[in-house]
């Protein structure tokens, strides 16, 4: 999968904002604001490879739906949801962050006749360390895994790292283990969880190459050209890629987990992945498999905000995974885009705007409890809450997070990493 | 491979001999005669999926190796082949069978210094029976193997098969399976001989995919468009493909052989095959490896003769190793396009045409007695030697083989194909 699933959306404008103190970051949120009501979402650019946005909130999601053909997870769809699991829904669900779907209902219909179907993720690994904004589809992930007791398939696609980057075989094999140590500190359940990097399991499962060589039987270039954009001037590895990221929905790729059953697969992911698997409920009834269902996220906001995709080389605009709590404090006081106004008398008197500020951003993600949350909301839409008390509060909540994360990962040594990697059945049924 | 590497070509036009008397044979083959001098080979249409020629001696091999920029085997390099491995050349290089080149002299210049290299063919397993000329580039391997004492490795592209036939998975992988047992009937030692079906392969070696990842990064589908005439409304499975087939020629794709030796490659293949590797020629320095050298073979006649390929459906087109002394002799009796005249005083007098004789064909590959093999050109094209005759020579001179391979076949069993299928270390350098 591209990184950009897990992508950090940042402002192209607010890039400025770097080096420049709060106050002036304050002023230049303003004139972003500003800009906020002459843009519009017309040319949102939304595929595994870009996301772009012209407006300062961000990606229209609602259009996007629209164009994509998905579904919205709606107010009906999630009272069935906490109906048949019964249980609250994540607060990622309620809060719109996955926000749109395809063929969920079908996912709870198997749930609620006592059918199997399994959990199917990924990671592009193109960095060593992660960011805050890599743990969302994880989080979810675990979250359902751990709703529905099914097994999970989390693959690291080293292979389409190393066709799309300056990244050699072995590198990228690196990455995929390193970012599968921060994977596995989220605490999967080693029962139920598989994971494998393409670049050494294609060499160790033929269930796999034949899925790919049955699915790529059934997609022309014209179709990926349509999909994917891709052109005559791309490599040939480019254009085979997207079977690769397809086969793992067919669960025949994974005999030792499936055997012969033709299990439904339930892929959560961020919306830019879509195009994949697209294609792949295309192919998937043709090979006499049922088509994936699918929850898609939003992106998660760079600190810069949330016009365009972060650069991976630009460090200040993400929390990383290995940060110290000073680093942390510092980026985002520093960077985090602000929704509040050029002076503190203004701000009391007009409010913030917490739709396009980042600290906000970060407690709507992290911040699990909803009627703290909605306070800050209310208190900081009014102005009587200030931009440095929202960033204050921000830290406090994502400097644990990531202190946990990093006490856990020390624990995913080597052969801790091997035995999620180790081919071998998974407890599965429910 | 395609099978086309060990293509019988066919008469387009002597394809309605079929069911015909050995009579109105020889004057349908005369009126091809006529033909003849009227077609030119401007038309020849040589790639690994089509091999046709208007003219009814085939393929203008001059104009191929003009038009594909290859090196013509000629006395000088036959002279050095023989001075440097101290006995004669086999007769398909003697009678211009192995007609072409690529870097020959190099591969012979590292014998020289004891340097070492292996040789690597294939077979694209399309149907379950071989015919004779799937023999013609697995007699001159084995005989290369045995006059340089050699690893050999041999790829059977059953995942080519399938993405370019009405072919599942399960069937390519038992065709190539059964390919392999004829392929193993003909003798190679099994110190020194690998055989692998790509679709099971794949998923034993994670060094294969690694390099075919390496290869596709280096090729785009403008260039596979070029090389091999693919189009937007083909499928990704066969845009991807080339690589496969390219993968063998780097010595590290076997890592458990040649360890990370980068190892000269020599492949004798027909020359059908040859836009493989030139791309594989273009990418393996970019890679880091040596050039593949190769041999190429002209392509083995039809019993209808020379001027396209045969129809894999058409029983009658060639002797099949599965065939009985009496269907051998049926055939060729019925169906073999003759040089011959239309009346027995015709040919007396004009004589017959060896070139375009198939019986004469079937003689060139597979008398060995070179004087023997003149007498008989000399004799028929003078008159002296009748259709009949001829044909009696090559029913003679095949019957055996056949039999004697059929014989051989029956000693392969699933077990001792499997030892050629283990991945394993061979006996390796001079």
């Amino acid at each position: 999968m591209t990184d950009t699933k897990q992508t950090v959306v940042e402002g192209v404008e607010a890039l400025t904002l770097n080096g420049k103190s709060d106050a002036e970051a304050v002023e230049t949120a303003t004139d972003a604001v500003g800009a906020e009501t002459t843009t519009t979402n017309a040319d949102d650019v939304v595929d595994p490879w870009n996301v772009a946005s012209s407006n300062d909130a961000g990606i229209d999601y609602d259009k996007l739906i629209k164009r994509f053909g998905s579904s919205k997870i709606d107010a009906e769809l999630i009272a069935r949801f906490e109906k048949i699991t019964g249980k609250p829904a994540h607060h990622f669900i309620r809060r719109g962050i996955f926000f749109s779907h395809r063929d969920l209902h079908t996912i709870l219909t198997l749930h609620e006749q006592g059918k199997p179907f399994y959990l199917y993720t990924g990671r592009g690994p193109s960095s060593g360390s992660l960011h805050m904004g890599h743990l969302v589809p994880f989080i979810m992930t675990k979250w359902l895994q751990e709703t529905f007791n099914v097994p999970l398939i989390i693959q690291l696609t080293d292979d389409e790292k190393t066709l799309w980057k300056d990244l050699k075989i072995e590198e990228a094999i690196k990455l995929a283990r390193e970012n599968a140590k921060d994977i596995v500190a989220m605490g999967f359940d080693l029962n139920k969880t598989f994971i494998f990097n393409n670049l050494e399991f294609m060499g160790k499962c033929p269930a796999l190459y034949q899925n790919i060589i049955r699915i790529q039987k059934c997609v022309t270039f014209n179709q990926v050209k349509g999909i994917f954009g891709f052109g005559d001037s791309d490599i040939i590895g480019k254009i085979g890629f997207p079977a690769a990221q397809a086969a793992p929905a067919l669960s025949s790729t994974f005999p030792f987990i499936f055997g012969n059953k033709k299990v439904h697969c339930l892929i959560p992911c961020a919306i830019d992945q879509d195009p994949y698997f697209r294609m792949t409920r295309d192919v998937a009834p043709r090979l006499g498999f049922p088509k994936c269902a699918l929850i898609h996220s939003s992106f998660f906001p760079a600190l810069q905000g949330a016009k365009t995709k972060m650069s991976a080389s630009e460090q200040n605009s993400a929390v990383f995974l290995t940060d110290t709590p000073k680093q942390i404090k510092n980026k985002i006081n520093k960077y985090a885009f602000s929704g509040g106004r050029t002076t503190v008398e203004e701000h009391r008197q007009l409010g913030g705007i917490p739709e396009i500020d980042v600290a906000y951003q970060l407690l709507k993600f992290f911040l699990e409890d909803d009627d703290k949350l909605e306070e800050v909301r209310v208190a900081y839409g009014k102005g009587e809450m200030l931009t440095g008390e929202i960033k204050k509060l921000a830290i406090e909540t994502v400097t644990p997070i990531v202190e946990q994360h990093q006490a856990a990962r020390k624990l995913v040594t080597d052969e801790v990493l091997d035995k999620y990697f180790e081919i071998r059945s998974l407890k599965f049924g429910s």
